[in-house]
């Protein structure tokens, strides 16, 4: 048996900014643009978690999709959607709400229950507008 | 030379929450649920403009996409992209921020402009998430 | 205040085949091609459902989506999804499993509902596949 | 049986300009910007054909699919594909290839073949790019 | 000349069920959950097939789109389009109706035309829905 | 900090074919099909560039999107958008228009000047249809 990728794609909508307060506004705005309104703004996120591994001979898995999908809301969308980044996010405080850095944290808190339920993590895209998104690997080789 | 409809669309990224501050926390959650959010949440919008007439014979144009585009940024996608609803934006002013509400304010702001570049508005879609969108035909008869 | 058109999307994957038993295998693959296959073929359908009136003053809602989505999901993804709409469905019993046919009995089972809840259906868009859809305004004249 | 509307999409390729040679370059320019470019460019057009009819009580269809997608892939696929609007196109001779225009043209073409196939021609819906696209109704009463 | 990667999309609808035999239809459920309905459901698959090379000098092609298109539609939606993935399929005999499992057969069935063809074949990524999908390379190293 | 991968999406429309003049119109055919229409045929093309690095602990960012967006815009979308890519396009002349040649000059375009804004350009996604797309690593590794 072969090592397949299986990809979920869950969704949430989140307000957010890039700012720093340590920054004058000018600062902000030269550096962060229309994103740096104070009033925040938001968007429809798509996040997609890739898992690799081989199937089961039990049942064709490489993992369930229902272990999978109940991982990512548990831990993902359901502390994000309908939130503000900036605000009500615990594992964001502190940080710049970049896209960048919310892979990163998304990518930490789910690794070990996807592994705990028998998958390997080895992507995560989070996909900000249909004009931009980033990749994640964890930091190994990409796949 | 028959009637066509031709529609043009723009997006623009924004926050906003449902909340009536006449009404408790409870009651705003029975009502809205997760978008009363004090802390606001947002969306990647898409806005498509409809308008109706005849191609004409000088340009084959029911209207210059160029002037309908440049309308649809000017008062529509400048004052609201990267905003917030409740808070930013002089004409959702004292109203509740809900998608019904903003089309309906949306078409106010566009509906002279275009019939000055030539135009009639007759339809505008705004759609707020993959899973629901608004239609409003300005009180007239549907097309 | 003026009449906004609303739409839910919910989502469903099925099977079905188009196939009369009172016709020869022949005619059924003469009229039917490929959708007669006696073992059944499926797709991820996409139903769109919209809903006429005018926004409430005291929430901006035409219907709370959350009770739309409710009664989409209880009365037609719940009995349809990973369903076979010729074995499966109790209000398909009898009726060629088309398209056609199928957005006809989802706008029996919900008009009522949605009536209840305070909201007008107007129309539901049955998305097939990529190439293909149909659209049902419940004998009313198109909005 | 109640009325109901079935959309086939197909899609083609094809280059175009639009330009008057009555005109001079900068008039051109003017009106018509980028798209006057005198090498042509070009776009992924999709077409969406609606037919109106009740479901029919022998096989659920308002038309055969198979017959209708053979009508649009004849008269308008295979004339409009990989091909020039303005040079190579029989029936936009002498005709200014805006979008408006095309789709007027494309409904004398298809509309009497889906009589005879036994449908009613309702719309035709003719995207250039995901932000434009145009509808036309055959001059009658938009569904 | 550098190597680049080509992708070419084919689709196909098909029915099928993740259900074993040797297993009580409680385990099943408990397993495969609704996937496990007895009579089947179905999806609009959607396949994507990676073939690297360098361009040629006389063509600027990897491989010609048209053989490659023409091995898919051959090898893959011939016996897939409307078919029974657990009954029609004789590359899926014995083989539980996995996406996994189904996309490391599509592999086995074009690698060798496709290198006939002129091309190298390193990925199939097989869309199941708009929420779930999975990549295959061959066992060999993702490209 | 960990390597994050960053894409930006930018669209532009041309007209090209695929032909060879030292080739008879009978072999151009044979080779191109319908591509070789010598009266040009067209796409609505989209273009995706991947930027890989360390989100900064400045900005949060890989690379900051206006500039991207501003280099792609200027070095691609200005020079391609509504051109001719066999007739208008400098960098192009003398090279067969195939997706497959224009990524990779697409990549010599850009990737310095990414470079200069920080960046590290590691992939080029180029779509010519919903069919086909190429996908170029500037002869590294894939990413």
């Amino acid at each position: 048996m072969e090592t397949v990728y299986i990809t979920r794609r869950e969704t949430f909508n989140a307000a957010h900014k890039l700012y720093r307060d340590d920054w004058s506004e000018e600062k902000n705005w030269e550096v962060f643009g229309r994103c740096s309104n104070k009033h925040w703004h938001g968007h429809n996120f798509e996040v997609f978690v890739t898992v690799k591994g081989k199937p089961s001979e039990d049942t064709g898995f490489v993992i369930n999709l229902k272990d999978l999908s109940k991982i990512i809301k548990q831990l993902v969308v359901d502390p994000l959607d309908h939130m503000n980044l900036n605000l009500d996010v615990p594992f964001m405080k502190g940080i710049l709400a970049s896209t960048e850095n919310l892979v990163i944290e998304i990518w930490k808190l789910i690794e070990e229950p996807i592994r705990v339920a028998g998958g390997e993590l080895v992507k995560i895209k989070l996909v900000e507008t249909e004009n931009n998104f980033v990749e994640y690997y964890g930091g190994k080789e990409p796949y």
